[in-house]
């Protein structure tokens, strides 16, 4: 198993950063050709997903679904005021699979994979192995 | 490693298909007795889940649950009109793994594997891969 | 690879029981010293999340959370009326991958893993494996 550490900033309070080639780079170098592939991101602010990376119109739209389905609530009674982000931390998830054949991630055409700020900016820390 | 492509139609706006038994078939058959399946989605409007098989009630409110937490929005700008199918893509997931023991899937006795539709009706791909 | 069931009993409708060390001692005793660990729930109104372990008032403010999102819904016709506990299974999901290295798992700071009960108590099963 290969594991690697990446760390990427995020600019704004609720934000998704694409990552695909960083963890395609990872598979295509891997000395297995065929496998599974974890990315998993070590905080409970923020998530990690798998959606349309072609237009960035969707990523917009996503944005804007996040903060409308996770609004700060006035009963939240955890002194950082960023319970909305928690729970979109887990709604979203923390960890994802994606399998690999022939040292190529089997995305589909219009997948990318993204780290999704909750509660930014910030520096994130993200975990890719290879198994 | 064991990697296995399916067609799933699906009938539509939002539908749930199930797969369970597909993907029982390839763990039956593999000659490793224990190990992780995993199952993957390779689009962007659909997802994948694990709920009850059993109560066909079940499925039907799972998608109102869906149509009523994803609506279509105003304020979206994606001009294909359904990110309200990317956002519930991303909420369900496109990935799942589950553990099987001497060839068979430790599903729960209600527990059933269901191709989310959120953008139909379509031909949709599943990979499976066995590991 | 290791397979370890484990019971969980909870205490409220909608309950968050930790589970965090419970994986982490198959972790630590397994010969292999890197891999990736699956917590898998075989419910169908229950789920697994990492979330923030510090702070009990984040753990208070995702189970209201999780009534505000999934309230029982007149429109739902299965006759358990559950539905809003089946649909909050499919939100969070059932099965969660934790990379392991050197015998530890890569956990954040603040991260732990918990059992999501949404329509408790019950005694609930968690299958554990460590690939």
């Amino acid at each position: 198993m290969l594991i690697k550490r990446i760390k990427v900033t995020t600019t704004n309070a609720v934000d998704m950063i694409e990552i695909t080639k960083l963890v395609e780079s990872l598979v295509e170098d891997y000395p297995k050709q065929n496998g599974l592939v974890n990315v998993y991101i070590p905080h409970t602010t923020a998530g990690l997903t798998i959606n349309e990376a072609a237009d960035p119109d969707v990523v917009y739209d996503l944005k804007f679904a996040f903060k409308r389905i996770s609004p700060k609530l006035r009963e939240y009674i955890h002194n950082e005021g960023n319970s909305n982000a928690h729970f979109l931390s887990t709604l979203v998830g923390c960890s994802i699979n994606i399998p690999f054949e022939a040292n190529e991630l089997l995305l589909g055409t219009w997948q990318g994979i993204f780290l999704c700020e909750f509660d930014g900016p910030r520096q994130r820390e993200v975990i890719i192995s290879v198994n």
